[in-house]
């Protein structure tokens, strides 16, 4: 259950012809709450109940004991790469959840549309703006500002008062406090290195940042002129400032050829930043995903398909309707068996129990269906899990067994 | 569950009287493939069942999760050395399974003979020319070169086309990249150090990595002159240079006498290779074996018993086979328990199913059997030890586990 580098790993790569799906029923595990069981125990599925059967069981720690992960970390961890090496920052995961390519020059920063008055920020949400007031006052900055010195700037909105700005170029650095009073009724604040880190980084870096700060009070005065007139509207701030993650592709790390299957921009997002494939949905239903899998199925050797709707549920509080969407799972059983793959994996990135109505710590219940498993005769439960001969691991060690129980690895050492 | 230095172990380390013996069925933990269950299951084993009911079980993962080891790593593991950091190479095995004591200024190496002609390694492997022809060579080799300035020289045949070479002396490096077209119809290729790594080196090791090129070049030219007129041996091979790895030996690491019992001289060698005592086989049978630890029993504290045949039957494919041996190391119990050892465990040092023919990755089924232990009150199978007192751990916690339960570990702290 260790955490290290994995380099010995890519010695031990052999290709075959063998092919790996890996099913994520988002948000999957769950706890009891005042229920007599949780959704995975009290969902009726007779087809994975006969696949678990024939499967090992068992656990897996997204981040740490004890540690939530939001969906960026727990797909990181799913996709091999520990999630507190590798992290994220919040403009990127903005800018996947919009579903927007992001390259090696690209500053991605989460912004908010506010209200200033008086020498104060007095709605850092500027009451929150419907979505379509957001897509015209982003229209207007796009048009107005196309670049700050040699850097081009692109604006996206999102939902409410919510949009995304991509600063492009040579010399960004990510190393930029938000520029956010963070509360009501405070004056704005000045855009401003990280000062923590400052002393730490080399000449180079230092300039990057000196460059930084000079185009982003640029783009907020910009900004500012545009909006002045705007009653609600008439400031931004912007947070998570963040490039894309140096983080070696999952197909070379792995020697595989990665497909990405889902509907919802974020997961789509976090599959293209590990460097999948990731073609687009023809019908955004799960039947549409599994069409698609069905399609490329010759051409990769790995897939990850996301299902999003059990998070949702849980997220919602929502007991019965998480039941509902693994019995509907259940349902489509019959045609995942159907495409052969020679390893199955069905499992959550994280648990969202719909008694906490949100995310949350508890190990993920993971099951790995294939010829060389040990068979563990059990029902697919958070109960049965803990007796799997799987035991409890970290998630970034499920993509070594699902390339093991591929064949994939050779024997290390003689 | 993590792996991480353990000196803080010597600390705890008391002697006391308590005798350890560890029972190694190599190859031992299985999956069920075909069938209706594992070996360990489907054997017949009272004796193993008594004892196995006052015992506690668990499973042990050799190296890490997915990894299939080698039979060295898999043992260095069992001995309490993390198998990532202490890599042994394959000139060094090699050596060992040959039955060689090997000292810190040895310098192994695998060779083949080969054929040449018309400037082509022709066959890699010399036609695998019969093992009575290679001694011969052997022999031949060993009268003509027995030193190269200042470094010993020893050759020894192994089977068929096999020797291994010791260089023995001064300043040796064991940076050498293998001399080894390794496909047939290619040119020879030169001695040359591993370029990837000799930038990293201290000039102190620079000059043992120039003076090994040097010695490999002229042992190269002095063979191929004896071999000359040979028509197929008439060129070598040479690969996996490797030294001795640095590593404490188990005795003071554990603070304890210690003692391999093997037939098969690679354990015997991996045994040696950690500092126990490897007393020689008088007959080559379990019997044989378990007759060598009743004479030696007073005069060490730890004892290491490999039993090879549970391997060799998974590596055939012979499931019948591995529940027979398991059978057979059942009948053997009584005379176990006789030895009035305090703490007794039973494991293998990885997996090999016979449904796949050759090592795997599942984890090793491990049992403890000591007063003091929580009693699982379970037969000893793959099923039950999912369920066991000990959980899932590296097996390089099966050392200092021992050593708890036969108190020889005091308190941490206060």
């Amino acid at each position: 259950m260790n955490l290290e580098d994995e380099s010995y790993l890519k010695n031990l790569i052999v290709k075959n012809e063998k092919k790996i799906l890996l099913v994520v029923l988002d948000g999957l595990g769950d706890i009891q709450g005042d229920r007599e069981g949780t959704p995975l125990e009290m969902a009726v599925t007779p087809n994975l109940d006969r696949l678990a059967r024939d499967s090992s069981l068992g656990f897996t720690i997204p981040v740490r004991m004890g540690i939530t992960p939001g969906s960026g970390p727990a797909h990181l961890s799913l996709f091999g790469y520990d999630p507190l090496k590798y992290q994220i920052g919040r403009g990127i995961l903005e800018a996947l959840g919009l579903d927007l390519e992001i390259g090696e020059k690209d500053l991605c920063v989460r912004a908010n549309f506010a209200t200033f008055k008086d020498g104060l920020i007095v709605d850092r949400r500027a009451g929150r703006i419907p979505t379509e007031k957001n897509v015209e006052l982003c229209k207007k900055l796009s048009e107005k500002i196309k670049k700050i010195d040699d850097i081009e700037v692109k604006i996206y909105p999102g939902k409410e008062h919510r949009f995304v700005v991509i600063f492009s170029g040579e010399g960004l650095s990510e190393y930029i406090e938000d520029v956010d009073p963070q509360k009501n009724n405070k004056p704005p604040v000045e855009v401003k290195p990280k000062l923590e880190l400052i002393e730490k980084l080399e000449i180079k870096e230092k300039l990057e940042v000196e460059k930084t700060v000079r185009v982003v009070k640029k783009f907020i005065e910009a900004s500012l002129e545009v909006l002045k007139d705007e009653e609600r509207a008439n400031y931004i701030l912007m947070r998570g400032f963040s490039k894309k993650p140096l983080i070696e592709p999952f197909n070379s790390r792995y020697g595989l050829k990665s497909c990405g299957v889902a509907v919802y921009p974020m997961y789509r997002g976090l599959a293209r930043l590990v460097g999948m494939d990731v073609p687009p949905p023809e019908k955004e239903t799960w039947e549409g995903e599994l069409e698609l899998i069905r399609k490329f199925k010759d051409s990769y050797d790995f897939f990850y398909l996301h299902l999003k709707e059990t998070d949702k549920a849980g997220e919602d509080g929502n007991f019965d309707a998480k039941v509902s969407y693994i019995e509907k799972f259940d349902s489509l059983i019959p045609e995942l068996l159907e495409l052969k793959f020679d390893v199955m994996v069905i499992t959550g990135d994280h648990s969202t129990p719909s008694y906490l109505s949100s995310h949350s710590w508890h190990p993920n219940p993971v099951l790995i269906y294939s010829p060389y498993v040990r068979k563990d005769g059990m029902r697919f439960t958070e109960a049965n899990c803990r007796y799997g001969s799987l035991g409890f691991f970290y998630s970034t060690s499920l993509v070594p067994l699902m390339l093991a129980h591929s064949l994939k690895l050779k024997k290390f050492g003689a």
